[in-house]
């Protein structure tokens, strides 16, 4: 029952180039945040006003990629239900339903489960794409995404029509220099951020919670500013260097424009709190563990070589990425990107309640 | 929630030696029951006995491997479901689990699944042992499984033990010509099934079914006389020749035997009827759509080695696997079995109501 856009999952596997060995960026916000996750699941989730006989309560990650950082959210979110919760009669037992793509790779997902969690839920993977629906109606009590919904359904229109003013000709993501691009893949995030609330608004209970966990760009900033916009605009140098030495083209480079985007704050917070359908509880900025640690041109080139091995592959042939994030980490020894005094994105935090 | 049992998947992947591409022995079974599916469904199942707010039916596949049969067993399901109730008010959703061990491919079962199913039911993986729990209380309404029960959860004790009166040592399953193994596996088959049910009696609701099709040795005829059980001791013959030639080991043949055991009939009747959580509604011989079509011997062994190539990659090396099944082949060809005339499993189907 999911749309049928096309995917493209993070790494798989679990070997040195996997997302599994490559997003601790990512799980140290999710870490970072486990108290807070508690302390909302406590004021804001009330088990009395859903079903007095539910015995079964249903979690759904949605985006969860392969892991570690899906089975640690998900644990956080356990334990603040349980901590809730504990003097209940009827002891509650746990159902997580582990959603991504069809292609995300779900047996490393199912090998790596960590032993402990068998005991406390039974798993489930979802194949699908969160932008449809991928769950029965009324069937999650509490929903998660993190680090997910900046992948859009589809390359926004336009973005590689070469007859089109929004046609990305120099660029291979949006980094906010060219309007009409900007534009066009800030319609597509508008039009797929509502196809999700309006799938979770249908599977997530009355009273149920839904968290984001996400990056965007602070107010006024824009991404070609940043160092994350910095990095991918210099794996597009890199593809122009290895398209003057024949390896790929101009034109393919011209045709490519990766389907991700980060509104800045307050254009996410209105979006949201457009839809009628949940209450915006809360949004925040959060700190990132990792902000004042000096990240190293290793770990910046592993992490964006796990997640953009999938649509490089697929656009520009198996044999053109390890040359690429070669030149990359090479790149960025010859030009230094100052990550800690740079601009950069901002994680958020967003709590909804299903009216 | 699941056991930890070791586990030997069907051939991963959709090539030429996959379960996929070799799975039509069984899969003739499936469909060849579809009426009959139906019509016990028509007759058994009344959704009305359930909760009267019932939006969501859950089906099961326990040990669906990889396709295609599991999607066709659970098309069937979802039609006789469909075809008794067509006149409620409220539609009814379907959510499929399809259940297999953690190390069954569920990644080629996702993305083979039919295009039209989407429309039809959400769907779930569910890693884990169907000798455990794998989903919650009560939220079954039909459970299925069909040619999975006859692999045990281990190697049942001492067949692979040098000291013991049960040490298998000159065959590689159990074909029932040395008594104290045939018991050893029994012994294991008993404790297996009732593991099956105690956790299917936790997981589906009163008035809840189960469907189980399999195989199982007509009453009287033990396995080595079918050829079946024929086939398999050839598979031992070609190792042994293969151990002669020193490409594997005399030991290594006769530490293995492999986890199945076919019960007869009524052996297997008798087994369920003692399990007091369900009524046993129906079991019956059926008849097999392929039983009077000549089966060639290449269809054979493709068929064996889609089956057992994991547990003999395991035990042997990938190394021996070719070469063994061409072995087969050749072997099947210089002393031909008569598929046709020869004794033959028979396949069952069950039907189980929860008390």
């Amino acid at each position: 029952m999911s749309t049928s856009s096309h995917s493209y999952p993070m790494s798989s596997g679990d070997d040195q180039h996997s997302y599994i060995y490559n997003s601790s960026y990512q799980k140290a916000c999710i870490d970072g945040n486990e108290e807070k996750t508690r302390r909302y699941i406590l004021e804001k989730f009330d088990l009395l006003n859903l079903k007095s006989d539910l015995n079964t309560l249903n979690i759904a990650d949605f985006g969860c990629s392969i892991g570690p950082n899906t089975f640690h959210a998900v644990q956080y979110i356990i334990d603040g239900v349980k901590s809730t919760h504990e003097n209940r009669l009827v002891p509650l037992e746990f159902q997580v339903f582990f959603n991504d793509q069809p292609n995300n790779d779900f047996n490393t997902l199912f090998r790596t489960q960590p032993p402990s969690s068998k005991g406390e839920y039974f798993s489930f993977g979802v194949p699908g794409s969160f932008y449809g629906r991928v769950l029965p109606r009324n069937s999650i009590h509490i929903g998660h995404t993190s680090y997910a919904t900046h992948w859009l359904s589809e390359i926004p229109e336009h973005v590689c029509d070469k007859k089109s003013l929004a046609w990305n000709k120099y660029y291979i993501h949006c980094n906010n220099l060219i309007e009409d691009v900007t534009k066009a893949y800030k319609v597509q995030f508008t039009k797929d951020m509502r196809g999700f609330l309006e799938a979770r608004a249908e599977e997530i209970v009355p009273e149920g919670l839904m968290i984001i966990l996400g990056q965007c760009l602070p107010d006024g900033v824009p991404h070609f500013e940043t160092w994350q916009g910095m990095v991918v605009d210099m794996i597009g140098d890199c593809l122009m260097d290895m398209a003057k030495l024949g390896v790929t083209s101009v034109e393919a480079i011209e045709l490519f424009s990766i389907p991700v985007y980060f509104p800045q704050f307050s254009e996410l917070q209105r979006e949201i709190e457009q839809y009628r359908s949940f209450t915006l509880e809360m949004m925040e900025i959060i700190s990132h563990p990792l902000e004042d640690i000096p990240l190293s041109n290793k770990f910046m080139t592993s992490m964006f070589r796990a997640i953009f091995y999938t649509i490089i592959k697929e656009h520009f042939g198996q044999g053109v990425v390890d040359e690429l994030f070669d030149r990359l980490a090479k790149k960025l020894t010859k030009y230094p990107i100052d990550f800690k005094e740079c601009k950069k994105h901002v994680n958020y935090f967003m709590l909804l309640k299903r009216k």
